[in-house]
């Protein structure tokens, strides 16, 4: 495997105890999923864990030892439960200290109205490089393969906007949709021995029953163009073995969707 | 602590390439956790997790040890990547096998068309007992405190009303919602010091910023009644204090909805 092949993984922690009590939707994990694929990085694991500094601690130790990159969600505001920031400079081992250049972008920002609580969203990790964020300034920030982004949809997505082309990936996965209305089960025998024949495919079969009608939607992933090319072919030829014309399309289908 | 104080935890496995590519969003954790709330159980963990086997396994075995309940969401249909009951017997070290009551079932509802993938739905872990699917007929399955489950949220969710009666919870944990027009920062010292008052409530800070307006949404989470009365009651006082009056609502707000 040369350097082009080398695959780049990432993990994400959605910090929030408003998603574990089922008080907010998570809308993160999607938007990073995808996000990821399109530079060449998978995401291959995200955890949901409540506001407790040493489930932070450890769980971001854990992760960023396994991957290459590691981005957490929420908790870097200003009241008590914001406790990310503090919990990640543990991790790390280093001080939680007031950053002079957040400081002065939120002086800025608040003129007469800065107060202690929001110089809190001053103090981060010593050695952390702030994450520019154009909606409401309280920066995220990058410490070692850790970024530390906030939990609400658009700031965080407008953060992300500004750093991800610094992100390093590899050649990014490649997916087809082959969309039929065959029973799932009728496929199976058939898509198992096109999986065993393309090995480095990841061909996933999803069952889908709406108001349109019944059926199943294949999709083959794969970063080289050529197998994915082929897997899809093989499927596509499977589907009219069983008498119906499939759909491809590129991607993994209508998006983003609510599980059916 | 009498055993009417025992708190009850669950975490909830979401399996499923799928959700880590972006294909779909989850709409699973949202649900249990609801559910789950009201049955004093509280979620205290999730983990996405892709459909690989031995990460089955090894995130089946890690959580089944530290919570009381674990549920597992996707990868039980009658595909090649349907691998969650497999690996869950393999967590378990027990044989995966034709279950008769499963396959009467499955046999009953698809007739003549039943097949061999079909059949895969109806082999589950030695010892597991079937958890009934009024929808689409294949069960999930319990085994130990491991709850086995499609992802599929509608027969989820059909399969959940089934069984939760079973479910043994403490007090459940109750929550009140204030809501204020100010910025949470201005609320963060006071609050503080209402959380460092009653340790035994949760306080969660939640700014929104919407077409409606901005505001800061409190939400005070505490098992026992009189906590939560007198920390909700200090909150509003506090809101109060800086020139607001505050809108007190039960439970943690609108629901389900996304971040904001």
């Amino acid at each position: 495997m040369d350097d082009s092949e080398r695959s780049y993984t990432a993990a994400l922690i959605i910090i929030g105890n408003e998603v574990l009590s089922g008080r907010v939707q998570d809308a993160n994990l999607n938007f990073l999923a995808r996000e990821l694929k399109a530079l060449g990085i998978r995401l291959r694991e995200a955890r949901v864990i409540p506001d407790v500094p040493e489930t932070i601690v450890d769980t971001v130790n854990v992760l960023r030892s396994q991957h290459d990159y590691v981005f957490t969600t929420g908790g870097i505001g200003p009241t008590h439960d914001d406790i990310t920031s503090e919990s990640v400079a543990r991790a790390f081992g280093v001080p939680w200290e007031r950053n002079e250049e957040a400081e002065q972008i939120l002086r800025e920002y608040y003129g007469d109205d800065v107060n202690e609580a929001r110089l809190r969203m001053a103090t981060i990790p010593r050695g952390g490089r702030l994450l520019h964020n154009p909606v409401s300034r309280a920066p995220g920030f990058n410490l070692g393969n850790v970024y530390v982004l906030p939990g609400v949809p658009r700031i965080l997505q407008a953060i992300f906007a500004g750093f991800k082309h610094e992100l390093t990936g590899g050649r990014p996965l490649r997916s087809k949709t082959i969309t039929a209305p065959v029973p799932e089960s009728y496929a199976a025998a058939g898509l198992q021995a096109v999986q065993e024949k393309y090995p480095q495919a990841e061909i996933g079969s999803y069952p889908f029953f709406h108001s349109r009608g019944f059926g199943t939607a294949i999709v083959v992933r794969a970063v080289d163009e050529v197998t994915l090319e082929r897997a899809t072919t093989d499927v596509a030829a499977l589907v009219r073995s069983l008498g119906e014309e499939p759909v491809i399309t590129e991607g993994e289908g209508p998006s983003p969707r609510a599980q059916e």
